[in-house]
């Protein structure tokens, strides 16, 4: 573990505080390593007495999918949760423990977004409803193999769901802290759902506003990924209101940004990045940000056909690849990167004028590029 | 509302602490109603400015199906969290809308449980899930109906259990009182998701052992609806470990009658009742204890027909009436009948040595019954 001062992941104590310079690549790296490894080992502790009791059930898939999604993650919500905390106090063992419980809210919400939206692969694995569904089917039991296996995703979500909370109540913060989180705990936890809820009725078929998108977007994604987490670490820290209001809206324009570029690997990445089949979202219909902006943009012979490919029943290799040919074609991803772009520039102005310890400002930084990069 | 001494609903004042010599029959009901109005009142109060949110996404269905749900409930939980808090404290009203949280995860609960039970009616009216497929096609949107009336009922569920526990959270009870419910209300959500999970596996055409069916039962039904409501009320309100001991065996058995008879009504209620089609249980082919004790019970041929029916791809009228006579001439319903019998008095028993106010002992002894009887 590097020492860095206020970035430590380890309480302070004279050798580990010694100030560096600032948090070059190499320093972030090396942090952003450091705080998955202590999240996933913290997520480990938690979940391994819990998954006896699914083991319980029978059902052993249960407890295999649990913990590769236990372990799979990013920890990026964890990593934000720490360093709000970071903005007002020093480093801490039951923080990071707190910060750790934001990844199975995360599994929670993958798990049933991944049912509601038939998404088959996740993570470069097929989806949890697809695993519990050939887990049913290979033992020959009776029933649909399928609403087995969307049921049982579906209560996998509810357990990680009551766990998350359970986990940040029990993290070890005190009491006087979370009662400071929970205000904001409650309110991204009703609009990761609400948000969700919003989403059932998007469509490409019924092309919403850009706007709507964002909308939606915003309250599903960004703020969950981002901005509340950033606000609940540094609530829990006893960061003063000019603080949370500059890091809440650092965190907005990171969230959207990071959304941005989410619906641009969607379309563009590979799947080796993204963890999906090559097109995803456009295999999928979804009504992104960059699906409606091409749509927007695209004159009329265009977007003709582009509603044609939409409403096309089956896409094959060689119309994915004219769907995107056309996307590029209406300046619908310059216009995004351009959105990206100053989503990231926002942030770090808005980051400026916060006080802040300089390298957590600097690692804050880091994350908004980490985040919404081309290659991410 | 009644001057009924340690069960009025009201803090003790002096005019309303007069004795009276027993909880009755009419008291008791008066008692009921009057927890329930109190109940529904704070769950209206609660719901209120979240229903707007939901409003917000104009998937107006939610809103409709979450205040339906909010005000239709026999409030049975609620009323053992509060005869729970009764055992060791005055009457309260933080209490009392602490008590009225446990409402909001019921509905979680019943709102999924239909997704994954395939259930068409909930409470007399199509399920919630069947209900959101209506408002989906009658407005003529893409994508399937189905999926999405599955999906919206599934998020209307998420909702219902983010907010039960935040509702729980900001009843006004106080935070050291709080701490002791915390771990008793995480083992009952988790015993309830689980024991769900168990569920899914269970099926009539793989004939589960009586054994196990109680266990799942136990777990998912009745821990849920008495013995931890009550065992967290009693936590609250500081009851010594002995009580908490005593109450939690009265709860064991009276949950345990509780979905004994459920499983009679479910094949025996009438709509009225059940709120639910006729023999509703063999519609859906569930392995209930009934089914599975009429199956150990009946001699070869009989068990060849019950076999022949469990395995129809369709039943009518003419065929549901043939399982329900061949079920009684087993001589299952008796002997179900004599296990929810010996049941209550057990838990009769375990009250009798508890050491609570003999009005809330009169009146839980009125709820073992009134949980139980043939007519609820």
């Amino acid at each position: 573990m590097a020492k860095m001062g206020a970035l430590s992941l380890t309480p302070a104590t004279e050798s580990s505080v010694i100030a560096t310079e600032s948090t070059g690549t190499a320093n972030f790296t090396e942090w952003r390593t450091g705080v998955r490894h202590a999240v996933l080992a913290h997520l480990v502790d938690f979940v391994g007495p819990r998954r006896a009791e699914l083991d319980d059930t029978r059902i052993h898939a249960a407890g295999e999918i649990l913990t590769a999604f236990v372990s799979g993650g990013k920890c990026l919500r964890s990593m934000f949760v720490y360093l709000g905390w970071l903005c007002g106090a020093a480093p801490d063992e039951a923080a990071l423990r707190a910060a750790a419980s934001f990844e199975l809210l995360h599994v929670f919400a993958l798990l049933q977004d991944d049912v509601m939206d038939g998404s088959t692969e996740r993570r470069g694995r097929p989806a949890a409803h697809l695993q519990f569904a050939r887990w049913h089917r290979e033992r020959g039991m009776s029933g649909s193999s399928r609403r087995f296996g969307e049921s049982a995703a579906v209560l996998l979500g509810d357990l990680c769901l009551i766990w998350s909370e359970q986990m940040l109540r029990e993290s070890g913060v005190e009491p006087r802290r979370l009662q400071r989180a929970w205000p904001r705990y409650d309110t991204m936890r009703t609009e990761l759902a609400v948000g969700q809820f919003a989403d059932l009725t998007s469509d490409v078929r019924q092309m919403p506003s850009l706007e709507t998108v964002l909308d939606v977007a915003r309250r599903k994604s960004g703020n969950y990924t981002v901005r509340r987490p950033l606000e609940i670490g540094a609530a829990m820290s006893d960061c003063d209101d000019r603080t949370l209001t500059q890091l809440g809206r650092y965190g907005a324009a990171v969230g959207e940004a990071f959304q941005l570029r989410d619906d641009v690997l969607g379309v563009f990445g590979s799947p080796a990045t993204t963890g999906k089949p090559c097109g995803g979202d456009l295999l999928e219909r979804k009504a992104t940000s960059l699906v409606v902006t091409a749509h927007q943009l695209a004159a009329p012979p265009a977007r003709a056909e582009l509603t044609e490919l939409m409403t096309a029943r089956v896409l094959d290799a060689e119309a994915l690849d004219r769907w995107k040919a056309l996307i590029v074609s209406t300046g619908a991803v310059d216009l995004i990167e351009e959105m990206i772009s100053d989503r990231v520039a926002a942030a770090r102005q808005h980051l400026g004028d916060a006080s802040i310890d300089e390298q957590v400002r600097a690692t804050l930084n880091d994350m908004a590029t980490a985040c919404t990069d081309r290659i991410e």
